[in-house]
């Protein structure tokens, strides 16, 4: 029967009571951030005007299972459990004897898995007594979410959107409207930062660095204001580890343990969402799955960077974090998959590379897309461009076990609809998309501007 | 336990077995259509050039559970059965004593209900031999949904989409193009009706009358062709009862009985699929909900159309229908439920209006998005157009339960999500959308073209 079966739901009693926090069980902690002027280690105090105390104590925590708050629980219940699907359909049109499994989180409200972090974050700052939260967004993922979970909190939302996705996205734009944001094309004229820029180019299209200046400038700047971010600290991908959690559960009921778990990294968040949970399992000696990530071929920076301190952000305004990078001024090529457009990796995430805990790779946009195509024609679901780059590797993967025979079992993260991205898609058919190979220049050239080079 | 779930999921062995064809249980049968010329009843014969043997089966036929193919559940399973929520965030921002539940279906693989018809159609097809389906699509919902279901049988599908939506939902068309479907902006040079069209008008925005036409005449003129309709007729009513059989299984999950169960009709395929097998338990005594249709002011063919035989397209080409009407001539104005601005409702449901089983309510559209915008901000779930007519009528009933206390139970469709119908949202928190008010004279003049008037 269990063989037979295509997709795992579970009630939604299953949904996770505690997030998993992987720095309990490292071997080494990862490296703290740095102040940018007196390099030392960044403390709470330092954190405190940006983010409220009890993501700040998440940050910075060694807990191995904190408790999710039963209020956060029952948000997530809107659409979590999430199912976790064999991918029949995918396997026949491959030949493959490998067995594909994917955690589908597009069903989401704001249709990807940053729901299950901005919940969380709006319910802390809530808590503490925080009126209204500010954040960036490129393709608008993140604002759209986070302005869903202000929505159930009653927190007022203030997004500023990079301008050339505010005048080419518009309905990623109107999504955040619906759940009550204030959306800004940024640079805007309502902060310094960004006004700045427009007095000096009345034009630009804008960056994630410049509109996480302007959103950080007016939460330090009021008291009863605070900041949110959607990938990168440690306290996003932490949340992120209820998709883990569940999928160990759904693997179990289809009677499997996946040989080879693949996701896709831009910041990390979905990846070690994914992730966490089973390389858990692994240092325990429960299981004994490869762990993958896939980034784009524009934006290496697992496999390319280097591993060094440098910003978060593009201006330099940040703490030094220690991280996988290719430098904070370096501007990746316009792919679609605007949420791996990063320049750096989460510094958990890199210190656990360097740890040798798990792979990293690169894909081109084009055979993402091929792969994307493909699971859309199969599956029915028509993935985001982010997480078609995990499929290009499990197509990839699938097919050397046509070749092997071999029958390994693949789990991957699909981690959002792209009923946003059709345009991107309409290009892939039209033959109009580009590949974007990175020549080494471009990366050497960006490392020599990192902080102390 | 169960009176505190918010989701009951059920497991993918509890796909109906069975279409549930109410047909059967009618006191009075429904009246034929008719041959345009002769007047006569129209038999399987003269609809064979338009769809397989089949399909015209079900259409006529009044077996009352006919089995659903293995092969149509296999694909069933990649989103089904779809989810039934209780809205206790809805029911608690309006401070109701009513308890509001929705049967979710926008997680399929196109966004809406319509697979539900899509895929046994495109499967009757495929094993009759037929190598390619045509049909129309106005705002995109059906075209996306055949599309969808044509690849999965490896059918050709030939789309003529509305050249106004062509122009204005690009993302609509991509998706078609996702599924390997070719789509034509109608009217199309590709057809001697299009081209006639053309010649005349060459900046026609197109109809839905037109489209229809266009893919009739390819289907009709090619044996491997045949056409498909993704609303009105029996057989695609028949197909949607999936949905109401599930959800009678999950109210009692919850230990509830409907007290009145609302769904937006449009041709009627969403409202039939929900309320059919409700209506069976009804008529059998063993419960006893009040059933509401929801019409838009602007497309009341049900509270202010009359009953008589019509066309169904805007040309005259099919056969005449017995049906609530506003006049095959009408053209409704642009409200943004694309999906509900037909002239007509299924003759089938039209038979039952007469025969007093259920009610009808028109909505104007700015109450509807009102309705859609709190949904959103409370669920998460950003509702398509189409639905927010049945919200605006759940939200009205609720908050007369707040006026007397009652506990009433109330059961909707939620049939699409919005993600592709955002610019009507922004529209609506804009200020800048309308009402359409409709005047009785239009509906005389229109109606002053029957056929026989």
């Amino acid at each position: 029967m269990m063989a037979e079966a295509t997709r795992i739901l579970l009630d939604e009693s299953r949904i996770p009571r505690n997030w998993y926090n992987i720095v309990a069980d490292l071997p080494v902690p990862p490296p703290p951030p740095l102040h940018p002027v007196t390099s030392e280690p960044v403390g709470p105090d330092d954190l405190a005007p940006l983010f409220p105390a009890e993501l700040i104590e998440q940050e910075v925590s060694a807990e191995r299972f904190p408790a999710i708050p039963e209020s956060v629980r029952d948000v997530y219940r809107l659409w979590r459990p999430t199912p976790l699907v064999r991918a029949r359909r995918l396997e026949r049109s491959l030949g493959t004897p490998a067995r594909i499994y994917y955690k589908y989180e597009g069903g989401s409200p704001s249709g990807s898995h940053k729901p299950n972090t901005a919940v969380p974050q709006a319910y802390y700052n809530a808590r503490q007594g925080i009126r209204r939260l500010t954040t960036e967004t490129g393709a608008g993922q993140w604002g759209s979410a986070l302005a869903f979970a202000c929505a159930q909190y009653g927190l007022e939302c203030e997004v500023w959107m990079v301008r050339a996705s505010y005048d080419q996205k518009p309905h990623r734009r109107s999504l955040m409207r619906v759940y009550g944001a204030t959306v800004h094309a940024s640079p805007s004229p309502v902060t310094s930062s960004g006004a700045g820029i427009l007095a000096e180019y009345p034009e630009s299209p804008g960056s994630l660095g410049i509109a996480i200046s302007e959103a950080v400038e007016v939460a330090g700047s009021d008291p009863e204001t605070r900041y949110a971010l959607g990938s990168v600290l440690n306290h996003v991908l932490l949340h992120q580890t209820v998709i883990g959690e569940e999928a160990i559960e759904q693997m179990a009921a289809f009677g499997e343990a996946p040989d080879l778990i693949v996701g896709c990294a831009g910041g990390g968040s979905n990846f070690a969402g994914l992730t966490f949970p089973f390389l858990r399992e692994k240092l325990a000696g429960r299981m004994d799955p490869v762990i993958r990530a896939v980034e784009p071929e524009a934006c290496p920076s697992l496999t390319r960077g280097t591993y060094a301190y440098d910003f978060g952000d593009a201006a330099g305004f940040t703490p030094l974090l220690k991280m996988h990078t290719l430098g904070h001024g370096f501007i990746p090529d316009p792919i679609h998959a605007g949420g791996l457009r990063y320049h750096g990796m989460s510094p958990l995430l890199s210190h656990m590379y360097e740890l040798g805990m798990f792979e990293a790779v690169a894909r081109a946009q084009t055979e993402c897309f091929e792969a994307g195509l493909r699971f859309a024609r199969t599956e029915g679901i028509v993935p985001a461009p982010e997480p078609t780059h995990a499929l290009a590797e499990v197509v990839a993967e699938a097919l050397r076990c046509r070749e092997t025979g071999e029958e390994k079992v693949i789990l991957t993260a699909l981690c959002g609809h792209g009923h946003f991205d059709l345009n991107a898609y309409d290009r892939y058919l039209s033959g109009e998309m580009e590949d974007f190979p990175l020549p080494q220049e471009r990366i050497d050239t960006a490392l020599a501007g990192l902080p102390g080079a």
